[in-house]
């Protein structure tokens, strides 16, 4: 059994800074972190599918969509309470795809709450430029309003395929602000993980 | 059986004051409206959860979720053509919870149509600040925004739930001119509960 | 078995032209194009109820929905590669129609894309007005704004009830760069057909 908090939000927008300072604040409730990119990568390494991490959009949609099913499949049976950190969208130039169906999102059954983490297309777009370690598409600030306007569309979707809603938090992560955006995501996870 | 158009919209939008006036009007047509909220309320009360109505959303979630799926019951069952005032979203500071999870929409098998009361968030927030009888939150427009997209993207989801598309209306209730909302919320209504 | 991309887009986007264009290009892999609007008409001008297509959202709701379902039927008996254009929302005055309930969508087992053509709301009203075969309702940016959010809405909503998540490929189709589209929207398709 496991409770599980999803943390989401367009690539940019802070989410693994706000993960990771979660992680490190840590607090009387005890929880671990998981990301959904790095199952599937650790998946598709050992069946020696990809080297690193970025090759893993790559493959064929079919192999990406097993990766996940056996990724999700894999996270809902650990145990005690877990942040799992993915996309609500994966985007390649004017491409999305949902990081999850209807069915796929129900195999996580301890699901307690979607945290999304939101920030202005400016501060994402000055981010991704500082961001060496990972090869990105140049971006806009169209398609990043665009991108989540989708993004919200389907966490809405999504907490409502439970027996009763989900509930969603947005975090708002304005630049220069990280320390307020890490203390506002570690009292909600906290009591969400306490209140559960 | 029954026929339901439920009516919805951010709080301060406008909702309740366009259903007093839809009934004040009446109409060929007989209806009587349901508060999703007072029918929670008076469960609440009958089981001394709480003694005013700005107290159920500090239940426990768990508490809540009982209470609207009671109330969900209750209102199937109801005879003749309702009007269902509720909320889209419940919001309290960056939380937002769904009003009904798709399941829980299903329960309401008269469901005909949505109408959502829309209004400029400035003049949303001119009225939240007159009315003094509830005890809110304190508001910006970049919120109000975001609670707005949230329920429109809830609403084309639960719109889609039923065997076949459930139509949506949107009515601007703009400062001043609330006459003019109930005549054409009272024209939508009528023909609906007409054609079905 | 079929293999069914979705081309929608708010009336005005440039949806047919674009579906025309492509078609005329043709390409290594072949496919046909498919109007659910066209399938509709057809029915109903065989069962009598209309003599044009403008009739069709005239008609009783109930009586568009048994056309719809016996439209999707057939439309998932095709063989082949297939482009259906569809609207994702039928609008007329401030009342929104979903194309297809989530029951709807699922019938069309060989789904794989939607293709969403979208357009500045300002190049719609002027190639709407400039569209003198069919009758539409008078236009203003604000309720282009509120279609295109609710279209957005429910193609993500689509987009995840199928097995595993369907990809959704937005296409800015600008004024006086109709080429590019069209350029863009055959790449898009013949990488779908071909993939799959």
């Amino acid at each position: 059994m496991n409770k599980i908090v999803i943390v989401t939000g367009t690539p940019g927008a802070g989410k693994t800074s706000i993960v990771d300072g979660v992680i490190k604040e840590g607090g009387r409730i005890k929880y671990k972190t998981v990301s959904m990119g790095t199952e599937m990568n650790n998946l598709a390494v050992k069946k020696r599918l990809v080297k690193n991490r970025d090759e893993i959009r790559k493959l064929h949609p079919k192999t990406i969509e097993k990766l996940r099913g056996e990724a999700l499949v894999k996270i809902s049976k650990m145990n005690g309470n877990l942040i799992l950190d993915t996309h609500a969208t994966v985007k390649s130039a004017n491409r999305y795809v949902p990081g999850f169906s209807s069915r796929e999102i129900g195999i996580l059954s301890g699901l307690k709450a979607f945290v999304y983490i939101d920030s202005e297309a400016t501060d994402i777009i000055i981010r991704r430029a500082r961001d060496r370690n990972r090869t990105r598409d140049v971006d806009n600030i169209e398609e990043l309003k665009q991108q989540r306007e989708i993004n919200l569309s389907l966490i809405a979707s999504y907490s409502i395929q439970s027996e009763v809603p989900v509930p969603i938090f947005i975090i708002e992560n304005r630049e220069n602000k990280l320390e307020q955006a890490i203390a506002q995501a570690k009292d909600i996870i906290q009591k969400i993980f306490n209140e559960n």
